[in-house]
Protein backbone atom coordinates (compact mmCIF):
# COMPACT_ATOMS: atom_id res chain seq x y z
CA UNK A 1 0.00 0.00 0.00
CA UNK A 2 2.02 2.60 1.59
CA UNK A 3 -0.01 5.97 0.25
CA UNK A 4 2.61 8.76 -0.32
CA UNK A 5 1.77 12.55 -0.94
CA UNK A 6 4.27 15.24 -2.90
CA UNK A 7 3.64 18.67 -1.04
CA UNK A 8 5.29 21.69 -2.27
CA UNK A 9 8.41 20.06 -3.78
CA UNK A 10 8.53 17.14 -0.51
CA UNK A 11 7.45 13.49 -0.68
CA UNK A 12 5.77 12.00 2.83
CA UNK A 13 3.63 9.46 3.81
CA UNK A 14 0.33 11.02 3.29
CA UNK A 15 -0.09 10.53 7.25
CA UNK A 16 2.55 12.81 7.76
CA UNK A 17 1.92 15.72 5.09
CA UNK A 18 1.07 18.33 6.51
CA UNK A 19 -0.13 22.44 5.93
CA UNK A 20 -0.20 25.28 8.31
CA UNK A 21 -3.49 25.81 9.31
CA UNK A 22 -3.98 29.37 7.57
CA UNK A 23 -3.42 27.89 4.06
CA UNK A 24 -6.51 29.24 2.07
CA UNK A 25 -7.16 25.95 0.98
CA UNK A 26 -8.21 25.33 5.24
CA UNK A 27 -9.48 29.00 6.08
CA UNK A 28 -11.55 30.00 2.57
CA UNK A 29 -11.47 26.90 0.35
CA UNK A 30 -9.21 29.23 -1.95
CA UNK A 31 -8.38 25.86 -4.23
CA UNK A 32 -8.87 23.67 -6.90
CA UNK A 33 -8.43 20.32 -7.32
CA UNK A 34 -8.98 17.08 -9.58
CA UNK A 35 -9.12 13.31 -9.09
CA UNK A 36 -7.46 10.87 -11.54
CA UNK A 37 -8.04 7.16 -11.74
CA UNK A 38 -4.59 4.89 -11.51
CA UNK A 39 -5.76 1.34 -13.62
CA UNK A 40 -2.62 -0.90 -13.91
CA UNK A 41 -0.46 1.74 -12.33
CA UNK A 42 -1.32 3.96 -15.17
CA UNK A 43 -2.77 7.35 -14.58
CA UNK A 44 -5.94 6.96 -16.81
CA UNK A 45 -6.14 10.55 -19.26
CA UNK A 46 -3.91 12.53 -17.37
CA UNK A 47 -3.51 14.89 -19.38
CA UNK A 48 -6.86 16.01 -19.58
CA UNK A 49 -7.94 16.03 -15.52
CA UNK A 50 -4.62 18.42 -16.03
CA UNK A 51 -5.95 20.57 -18.68
CA UNK A 52 -9.01 20.45 -16.45
CA UNK A 53 -6.78 21.58 -13.15
CA UNK A 54 -5.30 24.23 -15.05
CA UNK A 55 -8.63 25.64 -16.33
CA UNK A 56 -10.00 25.46 -12.78
CA UNK A 57 -7.36 27.62 -11.64
CA UNK A 58 -7.22 29.95 -14.13
CA UNK A 59 -10.48 30.53 -13.32
CA UNK A 60 -10.12 31.74 -9.82
CA UNK A 61 -6.66 33.45 -10.67
CA UNK A 62 -4.69 30.60 -8.90
CA UNK A 63 -1.09 30.10 -10.92
CA UNK A 64 -0.46 26.25 -10.34
CA UNK A 65 3.34 26.75 -8.86
CA UNK A 66 4.45 23.37 -11.11
CA UNK A 67 4.05 23.16 -14.92
CA UNK A 68 2.02 20.28 -16.69
CA UNK A 69 5.52 18.09 -17.15
CA UNK A 70 6.62 18.55 -13.32
CA UNK A 71 3.20 17.76 -12.68
CA UNK A 72 3.22 14.16 -15.07
CA UNK A 73 6.27 13.11 -13.84
CA UNK A 74 5.68 13.76 -9.97
CA UNK A 75 2.63 11.25 -10.24
CA UNK A 76 4.73 8.72 -11.92
CA UNK A 77 7.26 8.99 -9.73
CA UNK A 78 4.63 8.84 -6.97
CA UNK A 79 2.91 5.83 -8.40
CA UNK A 80 6.26 4.10 -8.84
CA UNK A 81 7.71 4.54 -4.98
CA UNK A 82 4.15 3.93 -4.10
CA UNK A 83 4.24 0.62 -6.04
CA UNK A 84 0.43 1.62 -6.75
CA UNK A 85 -1.46 -0.40 -9.61
CA UNK A 86 -5.27 0.31 -8.84
CA UNK A 87 -5.83 3.61 -7.42
CA UNK A 88 -6.35 7.26 -6.92
CA UNK A 89 -4.26 10.66 -7.53
CA UNK A 90 -5.71 13.19 -6.14
CA UNK A 91 -4.65 17.19 -6.59
CA UNK A 92 -4.96 20.13 -5.13
CA UNK A 93 -3.68 23.48 -5.65
CA UNK A 94 -4.87 26.57 -3.05
CA UNK A 95 -3.85 30.18 -2.66
CA UNK A 96 -1.17 29.80 -0.40
CA UNK A 97 -0.34 29.86 3.51
CA UNK A 98 -0.19 33.39 4.73
CA UNK A 99 -2.06 35.20 7.42
CA UNK A 100 -6.14 35.53 6.92
CA UNK A 101 -7.08 38.34 4.90
CA UNK A 102 -10.16 37.80 2.35
CA UNK A 103 -8.09 39.51 -0.52
CA UNK A 104 -5.92 37.62 -2.82
CA UNK A 105 -2.58 37.84 -1.38
CA UNK A 106 0.73 38.87 -3.16
CA UNK A 107 3.96 36.95 -2.60
CA UNK A 108 2.71 33.64 -2.05
CA UNK A 109 3.22 30.59 -3.57
CA UNK A 110 0.46 28.73 -3.93
CA UNK A 111 0.23 25.14 -2.08
CA UNK A 112 0.50 22.01 -4.26
CA UNK A 113 -0.56 19.02 -3.02
CA UNK A 114 -0.54 15.60 -5.22
CA UNK A 115 -1.22 12.45 -3.58
CA UNK A 116 -1.72 8.67 -4.23
CA UNK A 117 -4.68 6.52 -2.63
CA UNK A 118 -4.05 3.09 -2.97
CA UNK A 119 -7.37 1.56 -3.56
CA UNK A 120 -5.93 -2.15 -3.09
CA UNK A 121 -7.61 -4.11 -5.87
CA UNK A 122 -8.07 -3.86 -9.74
CA UNK A 123 -11.63 -2.81 -11.13
CA UNK A 124 -13.60 -5.37 -12.21
CA UNK A 125 -15.19 -4.97 -15.20
CA UNK A 126 -18.08 -7.17 -14.71
CA UNK A 127 -19.02 -6.07 -11.31
CA UNK A 128 -21.49 -3.25 -12.21
CA UNK A 129 -22.57 -1.45 -9.21
CA UNK A 130 -26.54 -0.47 -9.49
CA UNK A 131 -27.45 2.35 -7.12
CA UNK A 132 -30.80 3.83 -5.80
CA UNK A 133 -30.37 7.49 -6.25
CA UNK A 134 -32.38 10.88 -4.54
CA UNK A 135 -32.99 13.89 -5.96
CA UNK A 136 -32.55 16.95 -4.04
CA UNK A 137 -32.37 20.76 -5.08
CA UNK A 138 -29.47 21.95 -5.93
CA UNK A 139 -28.01 24.53 -3.65
CA UNK A 140 -24.51 25.33 -4.83
CA UNK A 141 -22.96 28.05 -5.97
CA UNK A 142 -23.39 29.81 -9.61
CA UNK A 143 -19.85 28.29 -10.70
CA UNK A 144 -19.99 24.37 -10.45
CA UNK A 145 -17.90 24.20 -13.32
CA UNK A 146 -15.02 25.28 -11.70
CA UNK A 147 -13.98 22.19 -9.79
CA UNK A 148 -12.97 24.19 -6.59
CA UNK A 149 -12.97 22.63 -2.93
CA UNK A 150 -15.72 24.27 -1.50
CA UNK A 151 -17.52 20.75 -1.21
CA UNK A 152 -20.14 21.61 1.42
CA UNK A 153 -23.45 21.57 -0.42
CA UNK A 154 -21.81 18.36 -2.12
CA UNK A 155 -21.15 16.75 1.20
CA UNK A 156 -24.35 17.73 2.61
CA UNK A 157 -26.09 15.91 -0.25
CA UNK A 158 -24.73 12.76 -0.55
CA UNK A 159 -25.06 12.64 3.03
CA UNK A 160 -28.95 12.75 2.61
CA UNK A 161 -29.06 10.48 0.04
CA UNK A 162 -26.70 7.77 1.94
CA UNK A 163 -29.28 8.62 4.95
CA UNK A 164 -32.07 7.25 2.53
CA UNK A 165 -29.92 4.42 1.58
CA UNK A 166 -29.03 5.60 -1.60
CA UNK A 167 -25.56 6.32 -3.55
CA UNK A 168 -25.74 9.58 -5.12
CA UNK A 169 -27.83 12.84 -5.19
CA UNK A 170 -29.51 14.05 -8.21
CA UNK A 171 -29.65 17.82 -7.98
CA UNK A 172 -32.17 20.01 -9.82
CA UNK A 173 -32.16 23.72 -9.68
CA UNK A 174 -35.49 25.63 -8.62
CA UNK A 175 -36.56 25.41 -12.28
CA UNK A 176 -36.47 21.51 -11.84
CA UNK A 177 -33.97 21.30 -14.41
CA UNK A 178 -31.49 18.05 -13.43
CA UNK A 179 -27.84 19.79 -13.02
CA UNK A 180 -25.71 16.71 -11.79
CA UNK A 181 -25.11 14.34 -8.89
CA UNK A 182 -22.88 15.64 -6.16
CA UNK A 183 -19.57 13.63 -7.22
CA UNK A 184 -20.86 12.41 -10.66
CA UNK A 185 -22.64 13.76 -14.54
CA UNK A 186 -26.22 12.19 -14.79
CA UNK A 187 -27.29 10.40 -18.31
CA UNK A 188 -30.90 9.30 -18.72
CA UNK A 189 -32.40 7.84 -22.34
CA UNK A 190 -35.72 9.74 -22.37
CA UNK A 191 -37.67 8.72 -25.65
CA UNK A 192 -34.91 6.73 -26.94
CA UNK A 193 -32.44 9.54 -26.92
CA UNK A 194 -29.24 9.54 -24.39
CA UNK A 195 -29.32 13.05 -22.91
CA UNK A 196 -27.37 14.97 -20.08
CA UNK A 197 -27.23 18.53 -19.30
CA UNK A 198 -24.58 20.51 -21.70
CA UNK A 199 -21.48 22.12 -20.42
CA UNK A 200 -22.37 25.20 -18.33
CA UNK A 201 -21.31 26.95 -15.00
CA UNK A 202 -24.10 24.60 -13.90
CA UNK A 203 -22.20 21.72 -13.71
CA UNK A 204 -18.61 20.17 -14.30
CA UNK A 205 -17.33 18.97 -17.40
CA UNK A 206 -16.80 15.29 -16.80
CA UNK A 207 -13.96 13.53 -18.50
CA UNK A 208 -16.07 10.44 -18.44
CA UNK A 209 -19.01 12.18 -19.20
CA UNK A 210 -17.08 13.40 -22.20
CA UNK A 211 -15.62 9.83 -23.11
CA UNK A 212 -19.57 8.74 -23.03
CA UNK A 213 -20.66 11.47 -25.30
CA UNK A 214 -17.68 10.13 -27.44
CA UNK A 215 -18.68 7.00 -27.17
CA UNK A 216 -22.06 7.25 -28.61
CA UNK A 217 -21.36 9.89 -31.26
CA UNK A 218 -18.63 7.30 -32.57
CA UNK A 219 -21.48 4.55 -32.84
CA UNK A 220 -24.39 6.43 -34.51
CA UNK A 221 -26.30 6.76 -30.54
CA UNK A 222 -28.93 9.79 -30.37
CA UNK A 223 -26.75 11.60 -27.63
CA UNK A 224 -27.81 15.50 -27.20
CA UNK A 225 -26.13 17.91 -25.05
CA UNK A 226 -29.69 18.72 -23.61
CA UNK A 227 -31.22 19.49 -20.05
CA UNK A 228 -33.53 17.66 -18.77
CA UNK A 229 -35.92 18.77 -15.89
CA UNK A 230 -37.69 16.70 -13.18
CA UNK A 231 -40.45 15.22 -15.49
CA UNK A 232 -38.66 14.60 -17.93
CA UNK A 233 -36.51 12.21 -15.61
CA UNK A 234 -40.17 10.08 -14.65
CA UNK A 235 -40.23 9.34 -18.54
CA UNK A 236 -36.45 7.72 -18.83
CA UNK A 237 -35.90 4.15 -19.56
CA UNK A 238 -32.08 4.30 -18.49
CA UNK A 239 -30.32 6.54 -16.04
CA UNK A 240 -26.64 6.21 -15.31
CA UNK A 241 -24.01 8.37 -13.67
CA UNK A 242 -20.47 9.07 -14.89
CA UNK A 243 -17.69 9.69 -13.10
CA UNK A 244 -13.98 9.27 -12.67
CA UNK A 245 -14.07 6.92 -9.16
CA UNK A 246 -17.18 4.95 -9.80
CA UNK A 247 -16.91 5.32 -13.75
CA UNK A 248 -20.00 4.36 -15.56
CA UNK A 249 -23.04 3.31 -12.35
CA UNK A 250 -26.20 2.27 -13.24
CA UNK A 251 -29.41 3.84 -11.31
CA UNK A 252 -31.83 1.53 -10.80
CA UNK A 253 -34.25 4.14 -8.87
CA UNK A 254 -34.81 7.55 -8.15
CA UNK A 255 -36.94 8.83 -5.21
CA UNK A 256 -38.17 4.82 -4.82
CA UNK A 257 -39.33 4.49 -8.34
CA UNK A 258 -37.73 1.59 -10.37
CA UNK A 259 -35.76 2.71 -13.61
CA UNK A 260 -36.76 0.98 -16.87
CA UNK A 261 -36.89 -2.95 -16.92
CA UNK A 262 -33.18 -4.40 -17.28
CA UNK A 263 -30.80 -2.64 -15.06
CA UNK A 264 -28.37 -1.77 -16.68
CA UNK A 265 -30.31 -1.10 -19.50
CA UNK A 266 -29.21 -1.65 -22.98
CA UNK A 267 -27.75 1.35 -23.76
CA UNK A 268 -25.77 1.64 -20.34
CA UNK A 269 -24.57 -1.82 -20.89
CA UNK A 270 -23.13 -0.72 -24.35
CA UNK A 271 -21.48 2.04 -22.77
CA UNK A 272 -20.06 0.36 -20.57
CA UNK A 273 -18.43 -1.94 -22.57
CA UNK A 274 -17.22 0.31 -24.97
CA UNK A 275 -15.50 2.79 -21.73
CA UNK A 276 -13.70 -0.63 -20.59
CA UNK A 277 -12.45 -1.43 -23.88
CA UNK A 278 -11.06 2.18 -24.10
CA UNK A 279 -9.45 1.70 -20.41
CA UNK A 280 -8.24 -1.83 -21.96
CA UNK A 281 -6.17 -0.07 -24.47
CA UNK A 282 -4.96 2.91 -22.73
CA UNK A 283 -3.70 1.62 -19.44
CA UNK A 284 -3.14 -2.30 -20.23
CA UNK A 285 -1.29 -2.70 -23.71
CA UNK B 1 2.53 40.28 19.32
CA UNK B 2 3.70 36.17 19.33
CA UNK B 3 -0.13 34.85 17.82
CA UNK B 4 -0.79 31.14 19.68
CA UNK B 5 -3.20 28.81 18.08
CA UNK B 6 -4.92 26.18 20.11
CA UNK B 7 -5.16 22.90 17.73
CA UNK B 8 -6.75 19.74 19.44
CA UNK B 9 -5.49 20.26 22.62
CA UNK B 10 -2.23 21.80 22.18
CA UNK B 11 -0.96 25.12 22.03
CA UNK B 12 1.58 26.41 18.83
CA UNK B 13 3.10 29.58 17.68
CA UNK B 14 0.22 30.19 15.18
CA UNK B 15 3.11 29.50 11.96
CA UNK B 16 4.06 26.84 14.02
CA UNK B 17 -0.08 24.94 13.93
CA UNK B 18 -0.28 22.27 10.90
CA UNK B 19 -3.13 20.34 10.23
CA UNK B 20 -3.14 16.94 7.85
CA UNK B 21 -3.77 17.38 4.39
CA UNK B 22 -6.32 14.83 4.71
CA UNK B 23 -8.28 17.44 6.93
CA UNK B 24 -11.66 17.45 5.89
CA UNK B 25 -11.69 21.12 6.28
CA UNK B 26 -8.83 21.22 3.46
CA UNK B 27 -10.40 19.22 1.03
CA UNK B 28 -14.42 19.62 1.34
CA UNK B 29 -14.43 23.42 3.29
CA UNK B 30 -16.15 21.03 5.52
CA UNK B 31 -16.47 23.31 8.25
CA UNK B 32 -17.57 26.15 10.17
CA UNK B 33 -15.77 29.32 11.56
CA UNK B 34 -16.39 32.22 13.59
CA UNK B 35 -14.29 35.33 14.45
CA UNK B 36 -14.20 37.49 17.59
CA UNK B 37 -12.66 40.97 18.24
CA UNK B 38 -10.62 41.51 20.98
CA UNK B 39 -10.53 45.05 22.67
CA UNK B 40 -8.37 45.87 25.54
CA UNK B 41 -7.69 42.21 26.03
CA UNK B 42 -11.73 41.19 26.31
CA UNK B 43 -13.28 39.05 23.89
CA UNK B 44 -16.53 41.26 22.70
CA UNK B 45 -19.66 39.36 22.76
CA UNK B 46 -17.70 36.19 23.16
CA UNK B 47 -20.79 33.79 23.69
CA UNK B 48 -23.43 35.43 20.70
CA UNK B 49 -20.43 34.47 18.92
CA UNK B 50 -20.39 30.83 20.40
CA UNK B 51 -23.72 30.52 19.77
CA UNK B 52 -23.39 31.23 16.16
CA UNK B 53 -20.70 28.89 15.92
CA UNK B 54 -22.39 26.10 17.97
CA UNK B 55 -25.74 26.87 15.30
CA UNK B 56 -23.38 27.00 12.12
CA UNK B 57 -22.26 23.55 13.47
CA UNK B 58 -25.56 22.21 14.13
CA UNK B 59 -26.43 23.36 10.61
CA UNK B 60 -23.59 21.04 9.14
CA UNK B 61 -24.13 17.77 11.95
CA UNK B 62 -20.60 18.31 13.55
CA UNK B 63 -20.31 18.24 16.72
CA UNK B 64 -18.20 21.09 18.32
CA UNK B 65 -15.53 18.45 20.29
CA UNK B 66 -15.08 20.94 23.40
CA UNK B 67 -17.67 22.58 25.43
CA UNK B 68 -18.72 26.52 25.65
CA UNK B 69 -16.80 26.71 28.67
CA UNK B 70 -14.08 25.01 27.36
CA UNK B 71 -13.76 27.09 24.61
CA UNK B 72 -14.34 30.36 26.71
CA UNK B 73 -10.97 29.14 29.12
CA UNK B 74 -8.89 28.60 25.83
CA UNK B 75 -9.97 31.55 24.48
CA UNK B 76 -9.02 33.39 27.88
CA UNK B 77 -5.94 31.64 27.69
CA UNK B 78 -4.50 32.04 24.74
CA UNK B 79 -5.44 36.04 25.65
CA UNK B 80 -3.43 36.11 28.00
CA UNK B 81 -0.47 34.07 27.11
CA UNK B 82 0.14 36.04 23.62
CA UNK B 83 -0.60 39.18 25.72
CA UNK B 84 -2.90 40.66 23.24
CA UNK B 85 -4.66 43.80 23.67
CA UNK B 86 -6.23 43.97 20.52
CA UNK B 87 -7.11 41.47 17.55
CA UNK B 88 -8.77 38.77 16.47
CA UNK B 89 -9.70 35.52 17.80
CA UNK B 90 -10.06 33.02 15.00
CA UNK B 91 -12.24 30.04 15.49
CA UNK B 92 -13.17 26.65 13.23
CA UNK B 93 -14.83 23.32 13.71
CA UNK B 94 -14.22 20.58 10.75
CA UNK B 95 -15.49 17.02 10.67
CA UNK B 96 -11.61 15.76 11.54
CA UNK B 97 -9.33 14.07 9.10
CA UNK B 98 -9.33 10.96 7.51
CA UNK B 99 -9.17 9.22 4.29
CA UNK B 100 -11.22 11.74 1.52
CA UNK B 101 -14.78 10.02 0.92
CA UNK B 102 -18.02 12.53 0.84
CA UNK B 103 -20.22 10.85 2.76
CA UNK B 104 -19.70 11.77 6.88
CA UNK B 105 -17.22 9.93 8.18
CA UNK B 106 -17.89 7.60 11.46
CA UNK B 107 -15.70 7.60 14.85
CA UNK B 108 -13.65 10.61 13.55
CA UNK B 109 -12.99 13.76 16.05
CA UNK B 110 -13.17 16.82 14.39
CA UNK B 111 -10.87 19.28 14.39
CA UNK B 112 -11.37 22.43 16.60
CA UNK B 113 -8.71 25.41 15.89
CA UNK B 114 -8.70 28.34 17.59
CA UNK B 115 -6.13 31.27 17.47
CA UNK B 116 -5.42 35.36 18.24
CA UNK B 117 -4.24 37.30 15.38
CA UNK B 118 -2.71 40.79 17.60
CA UNK B 119 -3.29 43.95 15.52
CA UNK B 120 -1.21 45.91 17.59
CA UNK B 121 -2.78 48.56 18.17
CA UNK B 122 -6.25 49.38 19.64
CA UNK B 123 -8.87 50.82 17.36
CA UNK B 124 -9.57 54.63 17.46
CA UNK B 125 -13.01 55.52 17.69
CA UNK B 126 -12.43 58.68 15.79
CA UNK B 127 -10.65 56.89 12.59
CA UNK B 128 -13.96 56.48 10.79
CA UNK B 129 -12.88 54.97 7.41
CA UNK B 130 -15.48 55.73 5.04
CA UNK B 131 -15.32 53.11 1.68
CA UNK B 132 -16.51 52.57 -1.78
CA UNK B 133 -18.39 49.81 -3.10
CA UNK B 134 -19.61 47.80 -6.06
CA UNK B 135 -22.41 46.00 -6.88
CA UNK B 136 -21.91 42.19 -7.64
CA UNK B 137 -24.12 39.37 -8.50
CA UNK B 138 -24.10 37.17 -5.14
CA UNK B 139 -23.54 33.49 -6.89
CA UNK B 140 -22.41 31.77 -3.60
CA UNK B 141 -24.91 28.53 -2.31
CA UNK B 142 -28.05 29.08 -0.44
CA UNK B 143 -27.15 28.40 3.17
CA UNK B 144 -25.76 31.49 3.40
CA UNK B 145 -26.85 31.86 7.24
CA UNK B 146 -24.40 29.24 7.96
CA UNK B 147 -21.01 30.36 8.39
CA UNK B 148 -19.20 27.90 6.41
CA UNK B 149 -15.81 28.01 5.27
CA UNK B 150 -17.15 27.87 1.89
CA UNK B 151 -15.31 31.13 1.45
CA UNK B 152 -14.48 31.29 -2.62
CA UNK B 153 -17.45 33.53 -4.12
CA UNK B 154 -16.74 35.81 -1.31
CA UNK B 155 -12.68 35.64 -2.22
CA UNK B 156 -13.98 36.25 -5.34
CA UNK B 157 -16.28 39.21 -5.53
CA UNK B 158 -13.97 40.98 -2.70
CA UNK B 159 -10.94 40.85 -4.81
CA UNK B 160 -12.96 42.41 -7.99
CA UNK B 161 -13.93 45.01 -5.48
CA UNK B 162 -10.29 45.57 -4.40
CA UNK B 163 -9.40 46.01 -8.39
CA UNK B 164 -12.13 48.57 -8.87
CA UNK B 165 -9.97 50.33 -5.74
CA UNK B 166 -13.02 49.45 -3.67
CA UNK B 167 -13.17 47.79 0.00
CA UNK B 168 -16.50 45.81 -0.47
CA UNK B 169 -18.74 44.34 -3.08
CA UNK B 170 -22.05 44.56 -2.31
CA UNK B 171 -24.56 41.76 -3.41
CA UNK B 172 -27.33 41.44 -5.00
CA UNK B 173 -30.02 38.30 -6.02
CA UNK B 174 -31.14 37.57 -9.62
CA UNK B 175 -33.79 39.24 -8.79
CA UNK B 176 -32.09 42.27 -7.67
CA UNK B 177 -32.46 42.27 -4.09
CA UNK B 178 -29.59 43.06 -1.92
CA UNK B 179 -28.45 40.74 0.33
CA UNK B 180 -25.14 41.15 2.15
CA UNK B 181 -21.56 41.84 1.19
CA UNK B 182 -18.83 39.64 0.88
CA UNK B 183 -17.71 39.43 4.88
CA UNK B 184 -20.37 42.25 6.19
CA UNK B 185 -23.96 43.21 6.24
CA UNK B 186 -25.24 46.03 4.57
CA UNK B 187 -27.58 48.99 6.17
CA UNK B 188 -29.42 51.91 3.76
CA UNK B 189 -31.46 54.90 4.80
CA UNK B 190 -34.05 54.79 1.94
CA UNK B 191 -37.15 56.91 2.43
CA UNK B 192 -35.47 57.69 6.20
CA UNK B 193 -35.87 54.02 7.43
CA UNK B 194 -32.77 52.35 8.48
CA UNK B 195 -33.45 49.04 6.47
CA UNK B 196 -31.53 45.81 6.13
CA UNK B 197 -32.07 42.42 4.43
CA UNK B 198 -34.17 40.29 7.19
CA UNK B 199 -32.40 36.82 8.95
CA UNK B 200 -32.83 34.24 6.11
CA UNK B 201 -30.92 31.85 4.45
CA UNK B 202 -29.28 34.09 2.24
CA UNK B 203 -27.39 36.26 4.77
CA UNK B 204 -25.20 35.79 8.04
CA UNK B 205 -27.29 37.25 11.13
CA UNK B 206 -24.01 39.50 11.91
CA UNK B 207 -23.39 39.75 15.46
CA UNK B 208 -22.55 43.90 14.62
CA UNK B 209 -25.73 43.33 12.26
CA UNK B 210 -27.81 42.85 15.60
CA UNK B 211 -26.41 45.28 17.54
CA UNK B 212 -27.09 47.88 15.43
CA UNK B 213 -30.52 47.10 15.02
CA UNK B 214 -30.74 47.31 18.92
CA UNK B 215 -29.42 50.62 19.03
CA UNK B 216 -31.92 51.93 16.79
CA UNK B 217 -35.15 49.97 18.29
CA UNK B 218 -33.92 51.46 22.02
CA UNK B 219 -33.71 54.91 20.14
CA UNK B 220 -36.76 54.67 18.42
CA UNK B 221 -34.89 55.27 14.96
CA UNK B 222 -36.96 53.49 12.82
CA UNK B 223 -35.37 50.28 11.55
CA UNK B 224 -37.00 47.22 9.73
CA UNK B 225 -35.11 43.94 8.52
CA UNK B 226 -36.85 44.40 5.08
CA UNK B 227 -34.90 43.54 2.04
CA UNK B 228 -34.17 46.81 -0.72
CA UNK B 229 -33.45 45.61 -3.81
CA UNK B 230 -30.46 47.67 -6.45
CA UNK B 231 -32.89 50.09 -7.19
CA UNK B 232 -34.04 51.10 -3.83
CA UNK B 233 -30.27 51.59 -3.34
CA UNK B 234 -30.17 54.39 -6.05
CA UNK B 235 -32.27 56.35 -3.19
CA UNK B 236 -30.13 55.05 -0.27
CA UNK B 237 -29.08 58.97 1.50
CA UNK B 238 -26.91 56.24 3.56
CA UNK B 239 -25.46 53.33 3.44
CA UNK B 240 -22.59 51.55 5.79
CA UNK B 241 -21.38 48.15 6.50
CA UNK B 242 -21.48 46.02 10.04
CA UNK B 243 -19.05 43.52 10.61
CA UNK B 244 -16.88 42.25 13.54
CA UNK B 245 -13.72 42.97 11.73
CA UNK B 246 -14.22 46.33 10.89
CA UNK B 247 -17.26 47.13 12.88
CA UNK B 248 -19.04 50.35 10.87
CA UNK B 249 -17.99 51.58 7.99
CA UNK B 250 -19.74 53.99 6.25
CA UNK B 251 -19.83 54.14 2.56
CA UNK B 252 -19.21 57.24 0.36
CA UNK B 253 -20.11 55.44 -3.30
CA UNK B 254 -21.42 52.59 -4.89
CA UNK B 255 -20.42 52.11 -8.72
CA UNK B 256 -18.92 55.25 -8.43
CA UNK B 257 -22.04 56.45 -7.61
CA UNK B 258 -21.85 59.00 -4.59
CA UNK B 259 -23.81 58.63 -1.29
CA UNK B 260 -25.64 61.06 0.70
CA UNK B 261 -24.20 64.96 1.63
CA UNK B 262 -22.00 63.95 4.12
CA UNK B 263 -20.01 60.67 5.11
CA UNK B 264 -21.10 58.98 7.96
CA UNK B 265 -24.53 60.76 7.27
CA UNK B 266 -26.29 61.43 10.91
CA UNK B 267 -27.37 58.24 11.19
CA UNK B 268 -24.68 56.60 10.57
CA UNK B 269 -22.69 59.01 12.92
CA UNK B 270 -25.47 57.83 15.69
CA UNK B 271 -24.94 54.31 15.33
CA UNK B 272 -20.98 54.92 15.91
CA UNK B 273 -20.97 56.82 18.48
CA UNK B 274 -23.71 54.44 20.03
CA UNK B 275 -21.73 50.80 19.57
CA UNK B 276 -18.59 52.26 21.01
CA UNK B 277 -20.35 53.45 23.90
CA UNK B 278 -21.35 49.62 24.44
CA UNK B 279 -17.39 48.25 23.48
CA UNK B 280 -16.26 50.87 26.27
CA UNK B 281 -18.79 49.74 28.60
CA UNK B 282 -18.18 46.23 28.00
CA UNK B 283 -14.85 46.00 27.16
CA UNK B 284 -12.88 48.76 29.00
CA UNK B 285 -14.83 49.87 32.10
Amino acid sequence: MGNLAWLNGNIYELDDAKIGVQDRGFLFGDGVYDVIKIYNSKPFRLSAHLDRLEKSSLAIKIDIPNSKKEIENITKELIEKSKCSDGFIYMQVTRGCTPRDHFFPTGVTPTLLIYILDIGFPPSKRDVKPTKCITLPDERWMNCHIKSTNLLPNVLAIQKAKEASGGEAILFRPDGVITEGTRSNIFAVIDNEVRTHPESNLILAGITRSIAIDIFRKSNTPCFEKAFNLEDLNKATEIWTTSTGSEITPVYSVDETMIGEAVPGPVCRYLIEEFWKIVETECYS
